[in-house]
């Protein structure tokens, strides 16, 4: 009777901790979509005394006894894996001293301005000295939680539950040559592929944005479409939000930016809704997170069924486009070339690109890479593995905001998400034998459906591996993603 | 030295208050502006948290000892209105219990959307349950706060701090005779006033809205303009943002909809910025504000000098639009008739929507009404006052959305706004003896000036009543915003 009290208490303040972010959630997009410039400063205030409240909250040593109270074996699974959630984010929190999470806080806020600006000017000098303290507080941060392994992976914790950098050094050891051989491939048999040509009025692009967002399942009473200078989407539920960009000479950034988005949205309109509110209820890490954004953009979206679907409603909204039949439209979507951009790379680049990113920044939280020798390093591993060299710290080292985040261990999730959308939609297409023809006519909803069933609605009940391998039958491993990219683009680069 | 550090915990405390309030104000915003139709639940747990939030930050007993171990004599006098302020917002949140501030908060959040619908049906029985629960939460929370007063008195004094029903009744009384006999000469004097004709397009009516709101000095890079159903402002300082909306049969609803937005957001633009996210740094009251909103849009924008302003924009937007010359413009802009609608209403008939709503939700808070005699007594009060009956409970008690919010003691600031921007125009006109000539050719920088000075920078170091009697030189009657109503309305429609 006492331990039901304390599991209930325990609910009703992580559903308090949960709306507090959800609120914080809405601060940022209206930060990144809405806000006026003279807004900056008073929103950071906002920003953090949310996160102070939060912090408070879940340090309260009342939480630490209801929980030592609660004997999870007399639980229901599902309840025994929101009370180790709570366990976990309880001890998380409180074992960082508050000084480091204020200044982490402080210097966060500060280091996205100091990042632009010096993504700007192309020099990475000034933004060394903040990356550098940037590397120390979170390698303090990892000793604090210090959950067993290395610093990094005790970082990577938060991002993909029970991932190590051991594991995915043999995941990406797997991937790796067969990326290379890929490449080197694409390199050997070039092919002329037409670009987009023609006129693609701003107004038009998120007309068809917005018919591509419904035929992928988004459901327009629970979000909204907005504009945003790098797209993301937000919320969860009933109001997740997507935003997307326009660029007027190339029509493919705006109409995949969406559907990406979509894939995010979609999945967090669809977790469970009876676990709304609670840590089991959210989504199951940034893996499978970016495995139904990059499965809706690029297995089904860059897919030759989808070109089906896409081209009548090209020539609809644009007239001639640069490509006259569907199979022009599927190559030019699948353009491969080295880029120096990951947001903007391929499908046979874009793994490479995280690797390149995961090394590094292992590498600096591990000690064995100064911050001052990074450069150095980021431009010796692209010209290894794109086999060009890199002009500059904008299109090099400073291309991403995630280090000025404090974003250690993040990166390797995008991979990871490349993966399991390989597996799944590989398992999708075993029970969908007719997947490709739904898709050509524009039919999503089996798909959707699929994704819902499997991952969706499981929301964070699992982990991420284990959600993976529960919807496939085995343990994920990049066989069918490389099997996929490898299927696709020799025939896309004949030999 | 104890007392200095007692003040800098309390400044700090109350820092933290104010931008969790101003979080709550950016979903609120969000809320009515942005938000999809089923984020309606999980918004209302969201604000509803950082009500809590908020409402134990204000009651913790801690901020008690540091108020009482203050000596405000030792206090320079804006600090000393900084602690009057803090201790009277603790007393307040102290007195309400717990339990009472989360049903108002959830009654609310239910409230508007039941009101919304009864509107929609205009059956004022489906809104009549909720309301009644409202009124007694009013009634109970008043009884806590118990300020000496009546009730009604009581609730008041949030949204007008000094004011009294007995001063209204003083106040009103001595400006209803005027009203009433001003509507009997226009009544007894009918004119042939045009009425817009010509098309007025979604796009050119927020083009010339934008061309208004900058004219009346609002500061773009502080602020944003969109859409709602029924327009508000939301914000300050840094980030004051107005909405309007759009018939494209009437320009004048979004033009008019937005010089008065503009009105309340250029005052929050202007408060003092060194008494930022402080209790004495806010505005002055609604009234206050209110003075802003009706100066900008009627005393200003529906003058004669102001349609010499504005007939070049509406000819260059819209062409040909009803009327010929600035002199039926200015006609236009003024046409009296008995509306049923408060925010319809033209200058003659405003004050008296107000006074009836005050009448009667001073009697429901007294317990001299009660909520099922509501409908009746609305519509007997309208039938005496303006001469005609009430079709419907959507043109009549259901019409506005305040008793929904449980803002009782709300509505009497509209007037008092009315008669404070009768005395402080008055002093311009004073002050500034050119001011025709200048909003004649466009130029209102003299008039937002002489605002900012007079007003906006006092931020809440005043009382309203003080601060509207430093401005003029005495203490504010209704006796200049009954002579303005008079002069100009019966130059518009003579004997």
């Amino acid at each position: 009777m006492s331990k039901k009290t304390d599991f209930e208490r325990l609910r009703a303040r992580f559903r308090e901790i949960s709306v507090l972010g959800q609120a914080a959630g809405v601060l940022g997009w209206d930060q990144e979509s809405m806000m006026p410039p003279k807004g900056t400063s008073a929103r950071a205030e906002q920003l953090s005394a949310l996160e102070g409240v939060i912090h408070q909250k879940l340090t309260d040593a009342e939480l630490g006894d209801w929980l030592a109270a609660i004997n999870p074996a007399e639980l229901d699974p599902v309840d025994a894996v929101d009370v180790r959630l709570m366990a976990e984010r309880h001890i998380r929190a409180t074992a960082l001293p508050a000084r480091l999470v204020e200044e982490t806080a402080r210097l966060t806020a500060q280091s996205v301005s100091v990042w632009a600006a010096a993504r700007e000017a192309s020099d990475v000098n000034v933004f060394l000295p903040i990356l550098l303290r940037m590397v120390e507080l979170k390698r303090e941060a990892a000793a604090c939680l210090c959950s067993g392994g290395t610093a990094y992976d005790t970082l990577l914790e938060e991002y993909e539950p029970g991932m190590t950098s051991g594991e995915l050094d043999r995941v990406f050891d797997a991937l790796r040559p067969g990326l290379m051989a890929l490449r080197a491939h694409i390199a050997e048999h070039p092919k002329d592929v037409p670009e987009p040509r023609g006129s693609f009025p701003h107004d038009a692009q998120i007309e068809v944005s917005r018919k591509l967002a419904t035929l992928f399942g988004y459901d327009w009473e629970a979000g909204r479409l907005d504009f945003a200078v790098h797209p993301f989407s937000s919320g969860g539920r009933g109001d997740a939000r997507i935003t997307t960009r326009v660029d007027e000479a190339n029509p493919f950034d705006c109409l995949y930016s969406t559907i990406h988005e979509v894939g995010h949205a979609v999945y967090s309109q669809n977790l469970a809704p009876d676990l709304a509110f609670r840590p089991v209820g959210e989504d199951a890490g940034m893996g499978v997170h970016e495995s139904q954004s990059r499965s809706f953009e690029n297995q089904i979206g860059r897919s030759r069924a989808f070109a089906e679907a896409l081209f009548p409603l090209m020539r609809e909204a644009f007239g001639a486009f640069g490509a006259g039949t569907a199979e022009e439209l599927y190559a030019m979507l699948n353009r491969v070339g080295p880029g120096f951009i990951r947001t903007e790379a391929d499908e046979v680049h874009y793994n490479l690109h995280v690797m390149l990113r995961f090394d590094l920044e292992r590498a600096l939280i591990a000690g064995d890479l100064s911050v001052g020798d990074l450069e150095a390093a980021w431009n010796d591993r692209f010209h290894a593995d794109f086999g060009v060299e890199v002009p500059d710290a904008r299109r090099g080292v400073l291309q991403d905001v995630h280090w000025a985040h404090g974003l250690f261990g993040y990166f390797p999730t995008y991979a990871l998400g490349n993966i399991y959308a390989g597996e799944l939609v590989a398992q999708l297409r075993r029970d969908r034998p007719y997947l490709d023809a739904e898709v050509a006519r524009g039919d999503l909803s089996g798909m959707v459906a699929w994704m819902r069933q499997h991952v969706h609605r499981h929301a964070r009940t699992q982990m991420p591996q284990e959600l993976i391998a529960a919807a496939i039958g085995h343990a994920p491993t990049p066989a069918p993603l490389l099997e996929y990219l490898t299927a696709k683009f020799t025939a896309l680069y004949p030999a």
